[in-house]
């Protein structure tokens, strides 16, 4: 019985010598579930995390602290080489951790021995995900403050320019250009501020396992969180193994954006159409210094308008692979990052396209001026004054009907006809008539924040202006307070 | 000519007059868009902002004081007959407003008049959406704050019952029960923080248009908001018409409650099936005082994994259905409402479906105990001792099967075997290996918390509830200062 | 000991004894997963596959043929009460089955006994939902050739309308109005299609179980197959306890005839703008005999547009509840119906819809014609004509914009421009420029078809006419030869 | 003025002159909506394309016949070296057509002008997404029939193998292993046929546009659907302009798919669970001759339980891509593209990978027949027993459980009971338990399928395997017939 046990074990370790050939085997596997690309995304993560785990040991003189001040060096060499360009991961390398440990211990040999009295795969997993998560999230936050900026810069550029609004994609009230870019602000600003809350949110270290080392002292979880910028430390060893939360957020929160962008190019595309006119494409386009045709920049816009499904898809499938799990860690939850890292990407390049493309938008302002088409005002507000007094609205909208072609047929506008004319169509019509149907003027109509009313509208968009540059300086502030 | 236009005219007026017949005829027509069931859910609320409308314009002596007075008399009047069940809408109205109108004009007669004064139907049904929002995220916020302590007491109860974690669902170390519902409490916790999160959102009182009255006057908006709870009132008429964030942003929140209740339910189901015998189900189940079969049971458990899938697609309908709309109002605005309200449906059930059912739950402790078998345990530390000594982990599986087939073989415990034993299937075995196969027992080895690390773990889980008993004092705190 | 066991049995008894205030208690209880609507909806359909099951007991003298023949006549009666609006269920039955088990109780007495005989809830649940299935599919597609006969209609009332296409939502070629109720009728030709696929999947009985009876003797399915309208016998028990794909099936099927019909109505409320001027929105409009005004008009097609995405959410709420389920019966499984059900009806409702909404649609043929705009359109051609001379694309535009504006300073077509004229701007352009911006009429131009091709396109309308009349007629006897 | 339109026109020039540089810039920007991966996927059917229409030139001798040889001969050069792997595209190609139009261009000279008479860039695209879509269907169809194949073996190979079934997660009757796998196949059988089913609908050519030459000739569409091995050519230009239904088709296909994946793969991993023991992952795993450890194999498992989630999404991307689109072509229908080729893949993947592992599962057969515990089967045999003695269900559970502790206490099986004993719990039970009770035996009690059924239940399982050969069979010949 000894001696088959023993050639058992012999012929297993005999296996486990055939490092070379197993692992140029198993490393086509790996790709299976973290694509190329995911590992070039978590490497520097990973990185940091294993130096801050490094320093940890030395500063709690678990190790000698020269080895650790040794180890973090060539960490942090290796990161450099990384940001370089050298090739990292080799066929042989079974992943990003132990690609890390070849290269270290060809640098440092025995030393690099300490990298692996380190945290369980898993929770070097989570954490390095949150820190990729973290800094993506800074990131966008700071292009969503200059699209915000944009906006508002692009208001005040055309708070003369009178258009026409839109209800049911009826004509309606005239509006300023200006009042559109400032709906936007708004829109970008809330998912800013969603974004604020996931940040807060990801200030946890989800170290949770494997901290007792084998010499039977205890790693210092919250000294690795100084060094990674958490500011707290996962408590529940369960929640930190299985928490994705901020994944599923943060796709919410792309979701939301995205709804935002789709709208935006939809109605700038609906208006470069030859029936609209209010927009000519620019010639040429640049976007990161290329020159783009006219002919491409429809198509961009309807990027812009499409790729949004893209996110909607992901926070999709995302939700689909969580559901039903068992709380704890699994398979299932490292199938979701492709799907995250594929959302920021989206996002970002939704940001980036916007901020290129709006500024070189060539809006004609006569075309929007005369759009904003005053006696299909007046018949709206026509209608509406005889629906004050009464007149059911299928009747009040057909005697309105009447009056437009009666106009139309004479070339008079409404407010040049008697009041014998109005009561042609209807005994309803008194002298009110002709406050209803006065042509909408940008200086005089649009009364619908009469907090800030004035006589010149431009005014109200002054203060608007006003206060979203202060709430972008606000939030500008937050974010470069936030400890990186 | 001119008769002929006349006749027109007239026409149309006849048309008019045939009032009922009309109506009748569109009601079953309105049901397409604006189901029964949304009317009801929205009756209430369109009452609020009716009477805090007609308030303001007595306040602000746009009508006589004692008209308004009479009017909001007659508009709570109202309110209390629809909460007593009377029945409000009939197929003549052709919609909600109309049959308040109809309702008032029949009980005041021509004072009734005043509420038509009003704000458009777009900006009322926006308010009116915002204020069932508004209490419906206040309600859920309340039953999330029950479902926390519930979980923290769940964690007091059973501090002492040891059980096994799970990873890639095998075996990994013990942990205690009390650990599973404190990660619990932490999803639910991060749940209920973006809620409040979304209600602070919810804090600005959407109308925007037609606040300039027929007489030249204006309408106050703010002080409607100050009747109606809101802190601010929109600055943008755009964003005011088209931004349904909150409706996505709640579909979001409860997308990922959906995660954490289908999660939750799985495991739980996993764990009454006979193989693991973990739970009995409740004999009998109470679920709003009704008794429930035992039969049943498991089929509630089914529903509470199932359902968020609802959720899910409610939230992805809304997106669908937002993106690519012009920034402006349109139908497909409207057609989320009943996605949303069936969210919030979903919501409700499934977190007072947890509430009945989790206390109920029998766990058969000694079940619990035994599964957190040592012999696997220490197996898989084992496995990790040998990793440590540079055996690669293909190698150390197979040699540590070997060893647990060969113990099992000799009902015998690891811990029992002697170093020549050990040395049979490896020579990387050294005496270290005792510590590694050391039977895991509660009151040593859990180690992953080492900031509370004590030896008695149960003084952990006192901590921990301990810091949820308080944020959940501070969570309700701050519900409880919300200005309803 | 012997006592204990008898208490305990008596308990269990008496508890059973309490049947009313038992069953009153669970009724609110059914209703969470079974909504009222849902039993409503398989009510007839429970008591056909109950018929068919007395009536095979009958005929395999399972049971006394009279017996049998009492049973299914007082069953047949309970229909025709149920159709006539009787109220069916009470609070008091636990579900259907139990419900018509009373109602024959009452009428029968004993003899209602062998419609307990039977296969298991889950079995009659499968078929009777296959039931509903398939007859909700013969519907829709009945609906479908009605639609698709619209198309063809329209597009021989309209194929002498010529109208611009568009490609980047900028004007293209010239087309026939008729050319885009064609293109809508292939498509819903595909969606019929993929129902008539789905309904042969369905021709299997899915009743598997529990066909030993207690007698020992053996159930007939296949008689049963034979009463129902089934072909064949599910062949394997786990597949008939969890296979759903017909539901997903249907759901996929939807969603595309929703992707079909919100782009239609997208097409159509795009030309119904003021911009576009293509449609008049009709007035009235008609409904289900119900006039609709003007100005919710556009808010049905608004609905169309929109709806869809309900549909989409639908078919993913199937998807995320079905994945990662165990293959057997579950309640996930049962939690995927009322989705369906909503799917059936958003189908029937969009269908309908445009079966009535799209007769009515006034097109003004002279906007039409005019925005067909020769200039623009030749603008094209001539792009085209200068890539194929080598001049790459975004010079070729340039140089064509400069011409047009050429033209359009000077009131003249392109056509009338001399070759020196044409050489101010390029030498790439010769004599066979003016090939290329020769006017697009209707009569010339259109060459996409040329197997079809003729002088007169409306020849080749014709012909395509002719082709999808044949087509219907095909799917229309396939439909009728189908066995109710 | 002539002068500065003549300055105008020569700086056009001039821009269009600095081809190289412009070129290089548009690269970048080209793959924002074109992946380098869908260009590379896309070129050899671009190649394809582009020899059917030279071929069809010359055939018609729209061209000379000897320039179509040569040009056609290069084409086949250049499909030669891009599957050697040459470089292809660089950064000065616009996109991959005027790439070929490079290299052709190169080696032919004047001679490859012919290439660029071609159909549109929006025709070409859409035929070369329909080549490979038709070859991606017949591809994963051959996996699919393997897939099918080794069902049928494994459920001959475990014929004899007796499991338990379950219902609500909970054991139910006893069936054979080979049940489970032929469910499976039955499932994947009904993918084949949707597959089938779309692959006859992408038998059109969807050429329609641009076919009038400039010669004034036109081309024949259906020659280059012969060479292409198109059935048929579109009829419509605008159905083929704005078609996909084919990519939302195989979407739909693949979600199927993919729950048919993700819980054979649950099932699976709820099998190796340590509570379960019924299946004993292998050990090395096998996944194209790489070896995989076993630790991995779990990791295997999770992802094809997980990775669906991902062809889910991305339906619900294209969804909402096409949702509310113009009947036309724009470029959110390109975008939809890559989500297509994503689904392909995963679904490949999760095919091959299936085939790869589940003949390398090791069953423990004496766990599976243990775990169909006759005294819970007969548990469940005798709720049946009393239920159709009139006893209420809640009841039934409770007196059999009652009789369940009772037999445990005593070491012995219910059917070992005398009467007197049975009547201690209930005075229902007569001497007919015995039969309810007996212990469920293969060869005895699986009496689903009466119409095979047999004494020996492997008998039914044959006969299954036999029908189940014969479709393979036949579905394999219908897919060698297609003319590829």
């Amino acid at each position: 019985m000894r001696q088959g046990e023993k050639t058992a074990g012999d012929s297993v370790e005999d296996q486990s010598g055939s490092t070379h050939t197993g692992t140029m085997h198993s490393t086509g596997v790996r790709n299976l579930w973290q694509s190329p690309r995911v590992e070039k995304i978590l490497l520097p993560y990973t990185l940091r995390s294993t130096e801050a785990h490094v320093r940890m040991l030395g500063d709690s003189q678990l190790i000698e602290p020269e080895v650790a001040e040794r180890v973090a060096a060539a960490i942090i060499e290796l990161a450099e080489k990384n940001r370089a360009g050298e090739v990292f991961l080799t066929a042989e390398d079974e992943d990003v951790t132990s690609a890390i440990q070849r290269h270290l211990y060809y640098t440092l040999g025995e030393d690099a021995r300490v990298v692996k009295q380190f945290f369980t795969p898993r929770d070097q997993f989570s954490t390095d995900i949150r820190l990729w998560m973290k800094e993506t999230v800074v990131g966008i936050s700071l292009s969503l403050l200059r699209l915000r900026n944009l906006f508002v810069a692009l208001a005040e550029r055309d708070r003369e320019t009178i258009m026409p609004s839109y209800v049911h994609q009826k004509k309606s009230r005239s509006i300023s250009l200006a009042d559109f870019w400032l709906a936007n602000e708004m829109r970008f600003a809330r998912d800013f501020n969603r974004l604020e809350e996931l940040r807060e949110r990801l200030e946890t270290l989800p170290l949770s396992e494997a901290v007792q080392l084998s010499s039977g002292k205890f790693i210092e979880r919250s000294r690795i969180g100084l060094y990674l910028g958490f500011e707290t430390v996962v408590e529940n060893t369960l929640d930190a193994a299985s928490d994705r939360d901020h994944l599923l957020e943060f796709a919410a929160f792309a979701s939301l954006l995205g709804v935002h962008v789709s709208q935006l190019a939809s109605d700038l595309m609906t208006w470069s159409m030859h029936e609209f006119g209010f927009i000519r494409l620019p010639r040429p386009f640049f976007f990161k210094d290329q020159e783009i045709s006219n002919k491409k920049h429809q198509e961009l816009l309807g990027i812009m308008r499409s790729r949004p499904a893209a996110i909607f898809g992901r926070m999709q499938e995302i939700l689909s692979a969580m559901k039903g799990l068992s709380i704890n860690y699994s398979q299932d939850i490292e199938e979701c990052l492709p799907g995250v890292i594929e959302t920021a990407d989206h996002v970002t390049f939704l940001v980036e396209m916007s901020l290129a493309l709006l500024p070189q938008l060539e809006f004609d302002v006569d075309s929007l001026r005369d759009a904003a088409n005053p006696v299909v005002v007046s018949g709206e507000s026509a209608i509406d004054y005889l629906v004050n007094r009464d007149v059911r609205r299928p009747a009040a909208e057909k005697i309105i009907e009447q009056v437009m072609q009666y106009c139309k047929d004479r070339r008079k506008q409404p407010i040049d006809m008697t009041m014998n004319e109005w009561n042609l169509f209807s005994q309803a019509f008194d002298e009110g008539v002709y406050d209803a149907v006065a042509i909408t003027e940008l200086e005089q109509p649009v009364v619908y924040n009469n907090e800030w009313l004035s006589p010149d509208v431009s005014q109200r968009i002054v203060l608007n202006v006003e206060r979203a540059r202060k709430d972008i300086e606000r939030d500008r502030a937050a974010i470069t307070a936030f400890p990186d």
